[in-house]
């Protein structure tokens, strides 16, 4: 079988071009003789590839010097547990703003690390609208703030970075980092599991300004400080290096691309084109979400007779678009639109869509 | 370059029958349409991959049906500080055998999360010998006993599992496992590293039995507990997907090589012709370890004169021999003979120590 367009919520598409350079030199990389799977994280080559990932990272997002950058493992749900353990101290209280399942799951792992308090929330909502800032119940002496820019599950997205003062703002950007150009300086700490928009799964990136690093936390191992992370270049143990290589090419190839103005452009267009399919559609497919809170990454949508599902997904398989099954919390079918699901995958599954409609009536 | 010998202590050699499979299906894994690390890991065809891992381990080991196998983040550290965070509670102890570098830093990480008994140690000994079992002052009442039976860097190995009675045996196979048959049934919990014998880094497999996974224990994210991982099939969320396909191709590899005591005679071959290389050079060539510790995976050895270290690492690179450099804690060369790598290689490797004696006076 040839490539499919890929729609999965994650792991996710990687683009075509960083896998065919990993199968070019998988078994002979950077003329070691050996995969790099097969080097140590502390040899020559393998340092110097770690060391060019951080560094393009850090040009694509513009990563201030005082903002340590990490590459660790546990997917983002273990940093759900490691942020208040890292930042949180004896008695502290945390801001959670929920605003979709991973928010969610955030502030419940966090519970036995630190108090939460849920600033707000729009589970009353069903998570189709999202919390407005004005209604956020901030409490400024909170260790932080933690909210999700983007909901994979229910298809928000914040389109603006909301103002919390001086306490630390905490963000869980795995399904959107790189999508745009991001003002790093408002944020204590940025984290985002991989599966997404930067590789494969099992590694995690993590942004963090230094001197929240510096906050006297309750004893732990080791390997749970960041602290430690920080200083020991995210080798305190033997990190996922297959997974720090294939980022580090993700992030060539986003500067070969034009960088993120460019990609914030490409994800715009896609996203328009694929809400102006289901919007101009009279009702055959609907998005429920509330349009200001639109995520440009993840688009759920309905047929106007569930019926019609199995076909939807058995047809759309058939012609090589792949994943486009709905997150069962809310049915129907959700297409995830990350920086390597090309304009050519959305037109083809908006061309998908017209024809399927008027087969089916 | 052609493909090397890869002696790397790990990340370490994988087959290259499981490489060139692995760069075969890279972009299209399975008619799919796309790489296996594009795909969701709760869609059908990565959970039959997942499926078919963890039985082709649990017939290689004979792994019994009361032990729960996880396939899990974090290197065997984060997993020193998890052991203790699952299977001891409040107060209680547990028994630390250290015989080298990794026993230490399992006692050290595990000191936050239980009482550390350090029930023996050859530190004196400058980790060259093992603390014979008769020396271990276990304590009955111990949460568990933890041992580390193969030493990287010090090159020690138990060839015997100790008899610790009812108290369950924790150990750390990172560097070991599946290089010979083993009774699973005498321990309570086995965790290893995959960057040695398994596959690349940032996969983490334990085999652990069923019902320490009902201890009670301290209040902590639903991430951190086994019980968790295990009632989810090690899906509480999304795991490293690329590993645990790289898992899976090395265990249908070790079926293919004639199972584990095939393995067994390789790996004790490989061993023997080095240690003959070294014992029989005269004293050209030194291992420092206790005969009947010597380990068959890792043989560090240093040369007559260190003023010819900087030659010999130069010309055995240059003779496509890689990673021979030992651990800065012992100087000279160190030798991992893991599973993937083959006999030719050690092969090549004396012929070359040979030379080198000669050429080198």
């Amino acid at each position: 079988m040839s490539r499919v367009w890929n729609f999965s919520a994650g792991p996710a598409a990687i683009p075509s071009v960083v896998l065919e350079r990993a199968q070019r030199e998988l078994l002979d990389w950077n003329g070691s003789g050996a995969s790099v799977m097969e080097l140590s994280h502390r040899g020559k080559l393998f340092i110097g590839l770690a060391q060019q990932a951080e560094a393009d990272l850090r040009e694509l997002l513009g990563v201030p010097d005082d903002y340590a950058v990490l590459f660790l493992q546990g997917g983002a749900t273990q940093h759900f547990a490691q942020i208040p353990m890292n930042l949180a101290g004896d008695g502290d209280s945390a801001d959670y703003i929920v605003n979709g399942h991973w928010g969610e799951k955030a502030a419940s792992e966090a519970a036995p690390y630190v108090r939460v308090n849920i600033a707000a929330s729009s589970k009353s909502d069903q998570y189709l609208r999202l919390p407005p800032r004005e209604s956020w119940q901030l409490d400024p002496r909170a260790a932080y703030v933690h909210y999700t820019p983007n909901e994979t599950i229910h298809g928000v997205e914040y389109h603006e970075i909301p103002d919390v003062g001086d306490v630390p703002l905490v963000a869980d950007f795995s399904s959107n980092i790189l999508s745009e150009p991001l003002n790093v300086s408002r944020f204590g700490l940025i984290y985002a599991g991989a599966q997404k928009n930067i590789g494969p799964s099992g590694l995690v990136v993590m942004i963090v300004r230094r001197d929240l690093l510096q906050r006297v936390s309750r004893p732990m191992a080791k390997i749970f400080r960041y602290a430690e992370q920080a200083a020991n270049d995210s080798m305190l143990n033997t990190p996922n290096t297959w997974g720090w290589y294939l980022a580090g090419l993700t992030f060539q190839w986003l500067k070969d691309q034009g960088g993120l103005a460019a990609m914030a452009e490409r994800n715009r267009a896609k996203a328009e084109l694929l809400y102006q399919a289901i919007d101009g559609s009279g009702g055959y497919y609907r998005n429920p979400v509330q349009v200001s809170a639109r995520s440009r990454m993840n688009v759920p949508f309905t047929l106007h007779d569930s019926a019609l599902d199995a076909a939807f997904l058995k047809e759309s398989e058939a012609a090589g678009l792949l994943a486009l099954k709905g997150h069962k919390a809310l049915g129907g079918m959700r297409a995830s639109l990350y920086n390597a699901v090309p304009l050519e995958a959305v037109q083809a599954l908006v061309s998908f869509m017209k024809d399927f409609a008027v087969r089916h009536g």
